[in-house]
């Protein structure tokens, strides 16, 4: 398959790659490296990046930046950032991205295991992934031609554990290169509005 | 309890507001009618509204929109709507409200039962519902001073249901007087973090 990677410069991009590289096409798209520069806040940049790469057979994303801080101090400007960041960012990729999957096709966005368990600062985190993971449900009943779609959400990764943890009390990081197994299943798998949990 | 509720001309509000009137001070905000006028999408409207009417014991919010519209013709500028308005607009309230809550008080916040099933066109809800409950988990966690937060989330009301039921094959919706309950048991309740589900 040609599979479109947006955010393949990441720590969890890297792991994708590497993963899904063994029997794929991989296109490299991020916001400062790759082969494909892209800004995912902006119609006109993801437009520009499917008319660049042609028809492709999976999307996957693994990018997206939300606002951590405490919420007694938390503005709705800052709020506002993770949503057009991970959130619409993501949304915009699938939406315009739809249209240039081939056939039976796959998009994979990524969540996080703060979808379902807080942590301190993590209000906007847990906000934008349940809407990611809202979005993906629903939106896979509405796909036509065989196309679906679905979401990993990785526990923190042992990669970057060393600048997380301390707002991460007792979680189990996991390798990055496990993660990425799970978005092989989102590609070559059958299903479709899954969450697929690493953690 | 004084009790402001953000929407208090709406079906939904006008039922809540007789609900609550039965025991509490009602402090009646909305976009066009109420003694107070308010735009949840500005925050100078948000902080003048407490500005004006000083703390209150609880906050109830019953209003918001999404963005209706088929996946395959979906702009993200149209499902940034629903997130400036349903999602951010609540957000917001709760953001700014929670500096202006008694001691013990209480935040309700309003998604419905598309955050957990799908309907046609709905993608925009699901994923505007999920992120309003999933704000709601997260910042119970961390709201200080007793204060509570915790959202409800109706059926599709027996009032709209001529306009709506093409949209809901086979729901069963709900009366708002019995939606109204919910608002109560989160008002005078004990629990925070959770979804009073009315379904």
């Amino acid at each position: 398959m040609r599979i479109l990677i947006v955010g393949a410069g990441g720590t969890l991009g890297r792991a994708v790659d590497a993963e899904l590289s063994d029997g794929h096409e991989i296109l490299r798209a991020g916001r400062s490296s790759g082969d494909y520069k892209i800004d995912l806040r902006d119609d006109a940049s993801v437009t520009a990046l499917f008319a660049a790469t042609g028809k492709v057979d999976a999307i996957v994303a693994t990018t997206g930046n939300v606002h951590f801080g405490p919420l007694a101090e938390m503005t709705s400007a800052q709020f506002d950032t993770g949503l057009q960041d991970k959130l619409l960012g993501q949304v915009r990729l699938a939406l315009i991205g739809q249209h240039h999957l081939n056939d039976n096709g796959s998009i994979t966005l990524t969540t996080g295991i703060l979808t379902e368990e807080p942590i301190r600062q993590g209000v906007n985190a847990t906000a934008v992934n349940n809407a990611v993971e809202g979005f993906a449900r629903a939106a896979a009943c509405e796909l036509g031609r065989g196309l679906r779609i679905n979401v990993v959400s990785p526990n923190a990764l042992q990669e970057s554990w060393d600048a997380y943890r301390d707002f991460f009390p007792g979680f189990e990081p996991v390798p990055a290169a496990r993660a990425a197994l799970a978005y092989r299943r989102s590609v070559e798998g059958v299903e479709s509005g899954r969450v697929y949990k690493v953690w």
